[in-house]
């Protein structure tokens, strides 16, 4: 990937990280360890992975310390990762829209646009709907009235942010993400037929909030549906009505929570995990890929599997599982050997 | 949430329920039993629930006929829930839109909107399409060409619906369903690769349907897809091409039909469940969470897991999966008592 | 389904094949064996299909060699299924937009759009995007700057490309479908919190891709996320950053790439099939529903389950996990026999 041109000895300084060899090293890409050329910056953690080092062809590095580089510039880091994250950052820095609204958008007489935000073509404002300092909305961006999105936000194209929708300061929304849809709640009418309960809550995103692609969000019945600071979800994830999510939750895609949900703070969901409602699961719990919690889960569990189990047991069982039809095999030969009656027609 | 001020006797009248207490009582606002106020109007069903009533700030309460609210104004009511909703329905009212055609909208001169519906910004209406007395298409919508919508709907921002889909009345389409997309289909052609079957047929969806955030239901090969009247499909649901789901069907979220799957009326399918194509699930089955239908489903069966198996079958089967590590060990027990030779090199 | 009108004649020479019976016979509609109508074409193939052409209202058909179709004309194929799926396109063209720029549509000046291509009404083409010959964008679509959409693609309605996508020839991405949004990637920071990992990698779609509605394909970290040619991705599918999906694979409904999985030529994965990242998937393996692969597969492998399991011991798992409450009774009877202390306090 083609970055803009900056000299490692610019870069270790915005990083507050001190440079090995030449500091004028001019960077004009970022890419991974095997694919990088002599122009580009790469990183490498300690251990095995410092193997690639020998023969990969960057030209400059952010290293750990004692990690022999041969005669490239490096910028030493405890934390390679997280300084090449913020080196990519300065390196090759997404285009912002222009300020203001495009002509072709509709903006409501009472809604309000900081003179600082922009808002793409295509897009709806609704009335009394509020688009804070430097915020962006993507083209085709419908807000329905009476949202709030807040400061040094990026709403991209094709969101949804249905009525009373509550946007916190740098929240992030992918392309057609919907937040605040109808909570999927129905009562028995004197017929037995299917009668809406009016879903009148609203959803709360909160500071530094991260939604995936296409992934929906449900407002309360009554009340809030609402995604804690921090927070980070994945591509096609559901979250149902009235879910409350901690800070700092991890939710990988197309994972799914029931209704009223508790996630406290600090959990990982992994993808296409699940829970049913009206449960909670503890803080810094571990949800693997495809488990179903459907109890509460105490904090600091890691679990797998549907019903959710805890790693150990369940590892276990999947490991016996595929050797139950020899069971089903030596349980037979036993019995013949004592001379116990078959009880299972199907043998 | 705020409501607008209604006394507890024009509540009950719309009802027709009767009350006990201060029918002037004035209520402005709904809530949860646990979280109301003191002008809250919130709803309590009979046994173990009520227990809350004691320590709820509720103001006002509809319950069942012989429950204790103190001295508080009650609507008295066999089904508090229902009750509770329609009172919802008339304290929070749902604002809707403008009548008429917002001028961003681009109408195909060919098309036929009722004046009584309104068409919201940025839409796009194609060639010969109708849209009902009522209706309501929110900002970002598209219609393609020959759509017809009947009387009373909503169709949120951001919906799609493809050539020739019809919709008929008071039917509600959450931000981002997109509905009559292509089914998957492909032939193999002479030389093995794959070569699309034209997708030529359409979608129906009948009266009081509902359909969830970014739901996706794909036209029919070459006749319909039909979705009947009544039925409720939550968020992220997959409906595959020529299938046929009957009346007052429920479908939660993350589900997915196989194409040309009949689904009889009163089904009920849970979150993330799944069927093969080809298949007939009977009359009022019950499809638990995650459970996936490969065959065809007898009326009335409850069914979990995958292969989908009778509820207490799979029960008692997972149930005995986390003890069979156990299993293997005391097998082991056995065969040595017993001098059979080991067979299984894993041992 | 309606039909223009096409002599059976007609349609036999653009297929490639002879008539029996009366060339002359007029083609007025499309419909499946069991359904069609005495002015529709129906096919059918060997074997016990067959069997419904006794009963089978159809006017005219397509057949094997040697199936007698009485006296109704037919025309003759090797492959009934393909040579359908071609007259159906004959019969019932897809009408396409006008040629030309729809007068809501913003197109950014320094865009390129070709004289022959057609771009919908409320679409947003951003700077330096180009959209090549005779391809459409439906309404509502989103090119974000530095898009390049190659000849004759078809774009639904609400499609959003972000910047930087590379899509060829040929290629049909349905309504709602996101591709190019970011990756999920995040590094710890000093305080131990989530700290977004820039995403400035891109998508790029090769010749006769076809993506389903509301499908999310996520740009790459650093350099591409590539689906190759004539790759078919059904509705609802994620695929991860970094991911390689080789040429002439089928990905159906539901399923999910974690990041950087390679997907070899040919493979099949069925609906909500899932695989964790960093893996290979080998030529032609064959991935069943909900199976969930979590290590490199070696070509041509059948595998079901999750973790994932040949094809064979799986179904042999599955078949005695229904029995192992069974096992747990007998085992019990055995060791009583045997006098075996009981160690399972459970019992």
């Amino acid at each position: 990937m083609h970055a803009r041109r900056l000299s490692i000895g610019e870069l270790a300084k915005h990083l507050g990280r001190s440079v090995e060899g030449d500091a004028q090293f001019a960077v004009e890409g970022v890419a991974p360890l095997e694919d990088a050329g002599p122009r580009d910056l790469a990183f490498v953690r300690g251990g095995k992975a410092a193997a690639g080092l020998e023969t990969s062809g960057a030209g400059a590095l952010i290293a750990p310390d004692g990690i022999d580089v041969g005669r490239r510039p490096v910028i030493r880091s405890p934390n390679p990762g997280l300084d090449f994250a913020r080196a990519v950052a300065q390196l090759v820095p997404r285009a912002r829209p222009e300020v203001g609204v495009d002509t072709s958008a509709c903006v409501a007489p009472e809604a309000e646009i900081h003179p600082t935000a922009s808002v793409g073509p295509q897009c709806a404002v609704g009335a009394r709907s509020v688009v804070g300092a430097g915020s962006v909305l993507g083209p085709n961006v419908t807000l329905y009235p009476d949202v709030r999105v807040g400061s040094d936000c990026t709403i991209h194209a094709g969101v949804v942010l249905c009525e009373g929708t509550q946007i916190g300061d740098r929240v992030i929304l992918h392309p057609g993400a919907v937040i605040g849809s109808d909570g999927f709640g129905y009562a028995f009418d004197e017929k037995g037929a299917h009668e809406k309960v009016p879903q009148v809550g609203i959803v709360v995103l909160e500071d530094d909030v991260e939604v995936g692609a296409n992934t929906t969000i449900d407002r309360a019945t009554l009340a809030e549906t609402r995604i804690r600071r921090g927070t980070k979800i994945d591509n096609l994830v559901q979250i149902g009505h009235n879910c409350d999510v901690g800070e700092d939750v991890v939710i990988v895609a197309q994972s799914g929570l029931a209704g009223s949900t508790t996630i406290e703070r600090r959990v990982i969901m992994m993808a296409r995990s699940a829970t049913a409602g009206h449960i909670t699961v503890g803080e810094g719990a571990f949800v693997g890929a495809r488990a179903g919690v459907i109890g509460n889960l105490a904090a600091g569990k890691r679990v797998w599997g549907t019903p959710a189990t805890e790693e150990r047991t369940w590892l276990r069982s999947m490991a016996a599982l595929t050797r139950l039809p020899d069971v089903l095999r030596r349980l037979r030969a036993i019995e013949k050997k004592l001379g116990i009656r078959k009880r299972d027609p199907e043998q």
